[in-house]
């Protein structure tokens, strides 16, 4: 048995998210079902995590078991070729330690939030970016988004189908900042809460519009209470940028 | 009679080009349809240039004349109401002066070309790079690319049904550089041949791939010779920027 770590990068308009589903097309499953025409083996995939559908992947990080003899480039290579026409695409692919967990021993995720800030439609970036009409303040944003650093109960920010143990999380990184028409907003914790990113994008967009003030942010986040969330903003903006492990060197986005 | 000026982008995947063709969807044809919905006139749409299909537009200009009295802005969000699902949007809607052209009265014309310089299948970006898998030199690039700039007869790098009345064009500007796994091309002239940013984006790729020197580039130029061209690019890395016209400021990229 060897443990196979992929980095993949994927277009999640297509699919129901990340992870294996009864009722339509996954990440996942692509995956899985690619290594199998190419092994035989039944094998389960593991991410660094599970996106919803629509949240896109830049450098997912995933690991699985097989025990065929098989070289990372010629599996990389197979899986590409068989995964066509599914935008995924394995970027990376190495033999890891057999206790390499693709979850479990991850130690720092990041995402980017794309908000596309025009009256214009989109065209070319649609279902790639969310677009936010009303003019933002990205300096308000930013300032508003340091309240949310640090270790917090991010209840509020957090799906009421969330399965963490724990509400309390450390948010290392939250930055807003704005090329052209676009805001960009960069995130990066240990872990997240189902829904986090889009939660606090969507009340940093009400910030950036300016019906949100700081201290309504500040509120939000002390009240601990999902009621009190201003907006949870589309999944189409949202990107897994990367997944970071002990002994590697830290991802630049 | 009052001219209306567009401004527009578009996804080109989904297109037999801009101009309209009669055996596929062109975006020139999606706008005259939604504009027939709003004023019941039968407008013709002129365009500063004609790109190809699968070719896409961030800022193509565009005009036409419309009988019925019409606010700009209400003209371009119906426009953008009824243009959807299409991957069209105007960005902008002007009355100019009826002697104003968007072809004829175009002084300068900006093309961006997007080559994914990586080994993986494309997968947000399939259909809006050219993936060449060689690693690529873009400073080799770049410097072959000085030797068209200028003054020059460019049957070499024209389409065989190009229909301009000269292959001589002066090619104001032509840079490679490289944005990470990216390297993008900047094409600027008053005016282009048909195929002429793609043709030079692929006698570019074969030197970045190290098949050419700057030599060959010269010697092709030289020989006026379709024949000689070594590579024609495809079009899903091509991108219209910008037109220019007099009395307006310099578009920037």
């Amino acid at each position: 048995m060897t443990r196979f770590a992929l980095t993949v990068e994927f277009d999640g308009r297509p699919f129901m998210g990340w992870q294996r589903q009864a009722h339509g097309p996954s990440v996942q499953q692509a995956i899985e079902e690619a290594a199998f025409s190419i092994t035989g083996e039944r094998c389960v995939l593991h991410a660094a995590g599970r996106t919803d559908a629509g949240v896109h992947g830049l450098a997912m990080r995933a690991h699985f078991d097989i025990d065929k003899p098989l070289a990372p480039f010629r599996l990389m290579e197979g899986l590409n070729a068989l995964l066509r026409p599914d935008p995924v695409a394995v970027l990376a692919c190495e033999i890891v330690p057999d206790d390499w967990h693709a979850r479990f021993s991850c130690i720092g995720r990041s995402y980017i939030y794309r908000i596309a800030n025009r009256r214009a439609p989109l065209t070319i970036e649609a279902g790639l970016a969310w677009r936010v009409v009303q003019p933002l303040n990205h300096a308000a944003m930013h300032e508003a988004a340091q309240i949310l650093v640090g270790l917090h109960d991010f209840t509020t920010f957090r799906s009421v189908q969330c399965q963490s143990a724990s509400p309390v999380k450390t948010l290392d990184r939250l930055d807003v900042e704005r090329q052209g028409e676009h805001v960009l907003i960069h995130a990066a914790a240990r872990s997240f809460l189902h829904h986090q990113v889009r939660s606090m994008v969507g009340c940093l967009a009400l910030v950036g519009m300016g019906k949100w003030q700081a201290t309504d942010m500040r509120a939000a986040l002390e009240a601990r209470d999902r009621q009190t969330l201003g907006l949870n903003a589309p999944p189409d903006g949202l990107y897994f940028v990367s997944a970071s492990y002990p002994d590697e060197e830290a991802e630049n986005e």
